[in-house]
């Protein structure tokens, strides 16, 4: 008797993994030949690339989806080998001859690394929405803001004085902003099957969002999908914003986990379907990750989408609520580094808090974007219960830019009783408190009201930060001046 | 061949969801017309009533259970329909005569705001053991009280100069404790389905524990029960106490996270039976949640009930570890307001440590909770083990005093010597390092042994903080008296 | 046709219940009796051993198992009773004749701590490998170092003035490096059975992985492997380490959290085996957790070890980036309390970066240990990002020694100018910012780049803490002086 269901349930095994084996599509020779090798030598990178649905799926097989469940932006696969799955060489030989990572292995020219306008081949929607955003030029809003850069050089030293660059900013700043990778010879190197020559690349390794590739391409796919699984899971969890979206100073991740819905995730979120293109509220997922507010394809009960995807992460935002010092309307432009402010410096507001306008969007923009992102909240709350947190979060904008403007104040007056120098703002005692105050507490102070983690508005870099920062500059005025 | 196990599989997977079909009880005309549009409209409360127990079990249905199992607390269905689910309009429909925040929606006269009130008809006891509680008066006992009004005043900005709330407040302090949510008049807003008048809640939205509601009633279930799909396992879990109970003044969750207890739930809370009625230590779980110790019932391995449910979650507790600004018994009544210490100030304990003993539990209410408290530990952990962990708590707790009246006594001579102004003991540099000694570092140290998470009474706010802060305290009497 | 497929369902539950049964051998008679009463008394304890293999296997069902596959390191049974599982008599009866916590317990004599000693019995290389490392030597390192010891008695009070213990220290320092556990006599304690007497431990309950135990022994294995499931899955996941490798020490836990392998971590782990003997990169798990580069035994495609299983977690390291001020190479021996450096003191390098180089592993041996730890990093990445990582470690820990050195070199100058009294380096303030250089920030600076969590290197404890650090130091230099 115990026979038969042995067998029954080797059936069903053999069945499913049949059913599972038919998906997959064969590799190029190429690809075949990398594999050889790669799937003993690197086995991690190899199963990645095995869960991926890069393994899974030809081009044309992904054409032939209805158009919103595909994850592939190009329309027809011209130029592309169809009859083969996306492997190892589909990727690493692409636009070769822009690539100054590119190298001879074993016969293949390979690029080590891979850039967005590679994966633009297949993505190019996502990669152009991408670009032109604050994300794809966070190396540059960095590098070439000279406040910005000041504030890097007084804090991370550089490799040697008078140099603007080291291995301790890239792997702080520049970690998460993105590097400039750059290739400076050849090496040598022993491995299992010999010697091998291979460029040795600078600044390595980088993920940042913003980072500057060997082809001349900015940006890096890798920041938030992971290679070589690409997992649209990975991506869509908070954990993937998380890794920069960071308290002190954009406690974007740290707030949403003390949430409401942040609770909801860490509770349930193993009965979500994290995979589903369009993601539908209710039916694939309850309360919201990162994801699905900023980002993601919604579509309502019948499949129809009623909110697009982008790749522009500040598209569906109207206020910036990370202050520079101030908050306030989101740049028109994703390269910050062009604003100039009627003090003339590269900042979105002034230190009595005018805004750039002409650089920011008008009140219009303003509004639609709210009324985007108002069309993710209605999945699950009330227009009056959106309007109320919408106005909560102007309210508390507005509240904490009212306290950073009190904490400049008593800055200007340090700075006019010499009791420091504003040469560089950035490298004294009440200096640094003043930084704190905009960066790290007003920024908390509105993060909390944004995604509903009040803790972050209270004794944890909130309020009560607040208050102490402003009584140890006044203590600071008052017992060394003069 | 393949064809007969796909078939068995179908079939399988059709008696399944047979099963589960069978067990959902029609919904009331009103819920079904309310659900006609909110599906579509507001698919993901919908999708989370659906996953609830309301959707899925008349109160009739739940009477024929076993009392020990049941999660209502009526007795009969007395006045209730029982020939349907409880849907939308059940409950937002409840006493209407009292709601300020009903107004008529398509025909119907809505209720906003599901008060605890509401809840209490299914739900009595559970209301009944809360509002008495701490936090049923969790937003008088800030709010009433006017040394912690004093103390929200100084921190978080008022709307006006002279007013005693704010938006500010609103979204820090009574996020957790809870706002006062008014009905201020009506609006008209723009919907799919046309223009509609709807109240204009004023303070809201907002889920604290100790929320005032437009009915007048006290608090909020759905802080640690989310709407809608009220889920026990959303409530056990230790994400829903960690939604307020947070470093750096209630560390509770934090301190949890790092304990032996916080390590096995992260690691194996996956295997547990997290909705099981009465909860059985060992069978259902393990390693305990917040939920276990402070309120749920657990039973023995018989079914036995070993512990009572209490939605009173200090009702286990003998020793309040929230210094205020010393360790005490717990306070006879949830109403804290109400204490009056030896210095007329309505604080537990005096400045020099001596207790309100007429308004805090007697020893012989300590040892009865202890007791109850311990025989939740001994499922894992011998007699042995219990009391010394209890001793070691008490122990530790009178070492955190010692060191908080060390800060009071510098305190004290910093205001003899004039060198600050006690007028507002929570507006001068050594008045804040002294808030923080008692508020974040002294119950830090005590919440690192209560919940053994001992980083948190080390270099985490613990013992280092203490010392850097007496230090800090000491230079200010020195260098700063004339 | 419903009853079919439910005879069906509940024939193959049936059917996998008994394979599950068949692997479960009987208990001795004694533990037989020790269950009779625990099952119902510590229903928690009793279901964590049934969940555990100790409950699943005998000595020899182990043993028959491929060498490699074993989680036991005896080759043999003798001396081991092999006709039942371990239960809890086998593991609390062992080694009566050193147990000064051994009681007479309703006719046997049992042991109350389980001791290292006693786990050597089926586990002897895992004892011998951990004994002799730092961690089983942590409560030494802490106590027999004078240097240590007067920073934890200036930061932790002690009991009575002049004593060198507190149950204050025992809480928060030895809670992770281990108390002393002392047995103080007898006491009568009422249990449901009637009196029984048990002995009184000091300094109990305690879990540190440096314990001192009742027979005289060091260590205790349940700092990892909580009793009584011993769970791999638990000691394998990352939140093991993270009970005491925490910020803002020893960030490893955080860090790794915020890290790119935190992130997969967080969202796939539930796919990994967590169980598999040896543990195969690709197969069983994609992104690591701690145990994986630190410590478990890795196998590759073919199951053949790749990397050899250790209990001693530092062994795998060469660079020491927890800097005592400094960062150096790795100590040759796990007491580190034995080191002299060229200014007579107990640590590993001088105040001005000069290393103890006698106690400290030759370059050779740094050598094969960074060849060891990169065998592991290339299951999924190029030799050539392993070596840049690796690279940026070291070039990473100079920068952050370099600015403890310019700490250290204002920390001279207030002590030479005598504003602070260098005769307790710990308890002053400059002295505090100093010990926060190198104790916190320089440490996430490094823990930053090991594990890729940038954050801990920028905003978090990082450059930016350093930065104020050094304003403030400075400050105190400037202001304090005469």
């Amino acid at each position: 008797m115990r026979k038969i269901y042995v067998t029954i349930l080797t059936l069903i095994s053999i069945f499913t993994a049949t059913i599972i084996a038919q998906d997959t599509p064969a590799v190029s020779d190429e690809t075949q030949e990398c594999i050889d090798c790669h799937e003993s030598l690197t086995p991690g990178i190899y199963a990645d690339w095995l869960a991926s649905r890069h393994s899974k799926m030809t081009v044309g097989e992904a054409l032939t989806l209805p158009e919103q469940e595909r994850r592939i932006s190009v329309s027809d696969t011209k130029g592309l080998n169809d009859s083969t799955a996306i492997g190892c060489y589909e990727c690493h030989s692409l636009n070769a001859e822009n690539h100054k990572d590119n190298f001879e292995h074993f016969g293949y020219d390979i690029n080590v690394v891979v850039s967005p306008n590679d994966c633009s081949t297949c993505h190019p929607v996502e990669v152009e929405q991408y670009l032109p955003s604050k994300k794809g030029n966070a190396h540059f809003n960095l590098k070439n803001n000279p406040v910005y850069t000041l504030l890097v050089n007084t804090l991370v030293p550089a490799d040697e004085p008078g140099s603007a660059h080291s291995v301790a900013q890239d792997q702080s700043c520049f970690a998460c902003h993105g590097t400039e990778v750059k290739v400076e010879g050849m090496k040598t190197i022993d491995t299992d099957l010999g010697e091998l020559e291979v460029p040795i690349l600078s600044n390595w390794p980088n993920q940042g969002v913003g980072r500057i590739n060997p082809d001349g391409s900015k940006g890096a796919c890798t920041s938030c999908h992971p290679r070589h699984s690409f997992s649209i899971e990975v991506a869509r969890k908070p954990h993937t914003c998380g890794q920069c979206h960071l308290e002190p100073d954009v406690p974007a991740y740290n707030v949403f986990l003390e949430s409401k819905h942040g609770n909801i995730y860490k509770s349930e979120s193993h009965t979500y379907n994290w995979t589903d293109v369009p993601w539908q509220p209710g039916e694939d997922f309850r309360a919201p990750s990162c994801a699905t507010c900023h980002n993601s394809a919604l579509a309502d009960a019948d499949g129809e989408i009623t909110v697009e995807r982008t790749h522009d992460f500040g598209s569906r935002l109207w206020l910036r609520i990370f202050g520079l010092p101030y908050s306030h309307a989101q740049p028109k432009e994703g390269e910050t580094f062009n604003i100039t402010n009627a003090d003339g410096l590269p900042l979105p507001v002034t230190f009595d808090n005018k805004p750039a306008a002409a650089f920011l969007i008008s009140e219009e923009t303003q509004k639609e974007r709210k009324d985007l992102m108002g069309s993710v909240c209605i999945s699950c709350h009330s227009t009056s219960w959106t309007e109320a947190q919408f106005g909560n979060l102007e309210k508390i904008s507005a509240a904490a830019d009212k306290s950073v403007l009190e904490a400049t104040g008593i800055m200007s007056e340090i700075w006019n009783k010499k009791i420091e120098d504003n040469t560089n703002p950035f490298d004294e005692e009440a200096e640094l408190l003043w930084v704190k105050h905009w960066l790290f507490y007003a920024n908390s102070i509105r993060y909390a009201t944004a995604m509903m983690g009040p803790d972050y508005a209270a004794f944890k870099n909130g309020w009560w930060s607040a208050k102490n920062n402003l009584v140890k500059m006044h203590s600071i005025l008052k017992y060394k001046s003069k």
